[in-house]
């Protein structure tokens, strides 16, 4: 930690600044130079948590030095971490081979969740995703399925060998949610549900955690620690795009985040399109454009019939657009050394 | 609704766009200008969430014409709400005296709270918040004193009369919370938790809510519809700051949220400056500029040696730093019209 | 400056930083932490502008310890500035009395001006604002009448005795502007014009200078500094909306940014409620906000007719609306320990 | 335009609000919704510039239905343009081949550009950029060589047969500027000078336009049209990255304004993964990414010894790190459809 302080500071502020950090089990180094003392305390910074540095009597500014986050920390782990999700048949996050996580943003029947699930593994998803328990802005929107439809999606597993990806919102939830999905999603809204966090961390189930509408790569990086911390390493990140002044997009795809991640951390960050762009024709461009980035996959919204979608209609592929997305998708993943699933060929 | 379709939109097109608005029991109206056709959706709003219109063929845009949320609009109630607050002394949220709210930042031990209470008791505060579970953005830094200190708090106000505002994070600490607490915090990182904004809106407590760190006034507005839906119609908002690019400040302060909350809402707005300057010599300005724009009340950290505070301490004020603030304030309370409780002057 | 090595960096990395740095004329200490190793560059931190720090190999990140502006900071002038304006009658920027401006968005007609001139001067407006060259979102819209704007300005103040603000756009209008204008306006689209900040820092008249859409409280400092530079230190700074992700309001007036530059700079500091809010209803509680948060002015947009404005008619008051807004800003400002003019008693 | 009315509002209101609208030769059409009852205005929109609409009584929001641009709007020219940039040997914007800008950010020497444009011409790009006036935030910082500069520039495309581009800060430069060069760029921080807009608009030189730092798409485009309407149709949009809430990285590139662009005009639109992430780590994904969008071209900036640059080596290439990101690129190129300039194999 630095301490820049005031021009004009007095040694008794001086002194009492290096008492306080030295109290703490700190070094103190005093630099002066032409325009500000400045003070670096040399040991654990998260010490210094404990005193309310800018209140003291002189002090300008603080910059920390080190990072405030461990485990997720490639300092911590140089070698990638690869995530597996599924117990049988299964797929992997952080290998050579883009995890391409497909389905409708909500499970709104056994039907429409089996058509597509078949229709997604057929154009080379690894994994099927669905909403079961859904976070809307409106009291009075459609709200998920709930156990029907986990216990829908675990079905349809059964069937087609597709792990299955499905959002968490409660704590009162994980345990039932953990039961039946492979990976347990932790969505935009509860980035920093902190409570949330420790409780997937105390699951044996990877968890994708989405990036908060306004959080930093920073927030989400310690978002991750929460549950690393709790004993599950396993956790995704995910972008999927931020808050800004832009309004001609649902939200705006940080696609620069995605080579940030991977120069801070070890775990794998994938992308969602649908939501960064929130149109249907996004979805491809944005795709590519996280692909070529070096995004180690994707999540996409796929519905047999978007029109009649509950949820997220707008943004969602039909099945035949899915299909194209992923041979369009495969010149660009091949250009950025990563491979794609062959599509399977038997019949639904 | 409105939809605007593209240029060259098709009769058929046209047609299959009014038939599926039709078949939901709307009306619908073409307007064929100079360069758009239009269609108008005449009836219920809501009912057209089920249908991805941006995917139907010729359709460029939609327009929301009526507001999405009911109960907390000043349509629903034309009066304002007064919430009160507390079962035996109390404070009003709303009335012509502000409702101030200070205290620590977290409840850090007995003395220390003790010691804040009388001191903002008698500054002229009208309610006692302090933190027992803690919403931190590292794993690592002071989590709060959970139950532990439920139970101080309770004492305290039972020694001081003031009633008090605690937040609850998970929805299943809300019983607990709701058993001590005389008025129960959502705070800005669980803005849009949805599962918690249901279980304190099935509570006989007043929520005070805070908007989420990128929030929209609107999205706020849809967070107390959530509680209010469930039978709590006890809620009070609150501006705490947004995020914007600027690093100057921990947050921006949007102070036009309040009058463009008051137009909106009958609930009462409060203001807290200590989280949206995020340091203690702009708690002054920005709560008079809050009192002037029209807020109903502050809610603000005081700590008794904020140097030593364990979490917020650069932002928070001292006993004497608070009692200077209600001093400061007055004027600008009566220049709004508004009073400010009397300072007690019991002793300690 | 500080330099943060990454962790691992060798010796003869270490070396390579330390010889470019002294190269230049500085000093250099080097701290070594439990994680990272630090180099305090000690010196005039200028002349490190001339070295690309991030790109020497074993450098992770670069903190500045002293600040860009000299001209502007209160380190370099205690004493606040009082800016005058006029050369006969006259307003002050900075003093006990708040400077108010107010006047239409665009001159458009003699009988409009005049009409407005005296009925905010009977109101105790200091001084008439008044657009000649109007920047303009389309190509299509009213572009302001010039020249001949700018002699209704200076005719309109014979008559009123009312010192004339206005805006210029090009390098090549300074001139003339500054032969009718009392105060050169350079408006928010053009605060980082480098080339007009420069030209306007080498007339004889007070440059009042908007805060950028999307420009930071340091950038806005800056570019203070580009005028003062040049000579002309009669610099008016104006707070007057800054683009956030939020839309209820056409931009988001940073309130906070008033004590902030108050506490960084020794000009003067005034704001802009009528481009804050965008909206006629939100111009009293955003002045009153601005008054009590410490602001030295407002400039305020009034038109006769606002339903018939050619440009902004949404924000401007009506003479009346005006009126009555500062007989309710006076208890405000005398909360604030500021003075109001006087309403003038002459007829028009 | 629509316009969406009060709830409660009165005939004698409503039909104030239908004679204004109908007096500047527009129809209008009234629905009674549930809710609200809504004005539809039919006609050219534009004129209700002249009407503040939100003044009238009983108006509640104003919803505007067709486009404010007309020229740069694909409606306006269904085929896509291509820009052709330099008279002898020549580049195009828009066309099957990638175009690529490179050069220093800028011109500090005779050497030092020979020596970039040789290098970046062999590693195939087809133009040379290099900064004459530069803007810099700072006063104190290097402003360029101004007029040497641009000789340098022309004698270096005398030699390579790269045509030039270079930015123009000041409507006086204009004519000057576009003497030496082949395509006058138009900063960010200009994108909303007016003057400067019209003042390319009138010459015979293709215009790089960057998005401005806090510019909606619709503000681009807008600028956009400022410049045709001059007669100038010889535009090109580009991309640089906008200004948020993150501060990982310079700025945020908004790499789905590439698709939206590419729906909404006809114009080419390159992308500055450059300036956009602010570091030369980053230069590769984002060019990639870029390149995967859909982006016509990219503008890298390229220095020989980026640590000694006078402004932007943090996030400069050098011209190994240039060679080796045209040669990665290449692929992406392929996969998007689009070819690069094959590399030149002439000697410097």
């Amino acid at each position: 930690m630095i301490i820049v302080t005031r021009p004009g500071i007095t040694e008794a502020e001086l002194d009492h600044i290096r008492e306080r950090v030295e109290a703490l089990g700190m070094r103190t180094h005093v630099s002066r130079g032409e325009q500000r003392t400045i003070v670096g305390c040399i040991g654990d910074e998260e010490r210094l948590q404990e005193v309310a540095l800018l209140r003291m009597p002189g002090v300008e500014r603080v910059m920390p030095v080190t990072k405030p986050y461990k485990l997720v920390s490639r300092e911590f782990s140089v070698e990638r971490s690869v995530v597996r999700a599924g117990d049988g048949p299964s797929a992997l996050f952080g290998g050579r081979e883009l995890a391409v996580i497909a389905g409708p943003c909500s499970v709104e029947g056994a039907e429409m969740l089996r058509e597509t699930a078949w229709a997604v593994r057929r154009a080379g998803a690894g994994l099927l995703r669905g909403g079961a328990f859904k976070p809307r802005t409106s009291p009075y929107a459609f709200q998920g399925l709930g156990l029907e439809a986990l216990r829908l999606l675990a079905e349809v597993r059964a069937e087609t060998g597709l792990p299955v990806v499905t959002e968490v919102m409660d704590t009162r939830q994980v345990e039932l949610v953990a039961e039946y999905a492979d990976v347990l999603q932790v969505g935009a809204r509860n980035m920093q549900n902190f409570p949330l966090l420790s409780e997937v961390g105390r699951v044996q189930r990877p968890v994708l955690l989405k990036r908060g509408l306004s959080a930093t790569i920073k927030e989400l990086l310690m978002a991750a620690e929460y549950i690393m911390v709790q004993g599950n390493r396993d956790v995704i990140l995910c972008e999927r795009g931020i808050r800004t002044y832009e309004t001609a997009t649902r939200n705006t795809l940080d696609v620069a985040a995605i080579p940030v991640l991977k120069a801070e951390t070890h775990l794998p960050v994938i992308v969602d399109p649908s939501h960064a762009g929130g149109r249907s024709e996004l979805v491809a461009p944005l795709a590519f454009a996280a692909v070529a980035a070096g995004a180690d996959g994707l999540i996409v919204e796929v519905h047999p019939d978007p029109e009649r979608a509950l949820s997220d209609g707008d943004q969602s592929l039909s099945p035949d657009g899915f299909a194209e997305l992923m041979r369009r998708l495969a010149p660009f993943a091949e250009a950025a050394g990563r491979t794609l699933r062959a599509p399977a060929l038997e019949a639904a």
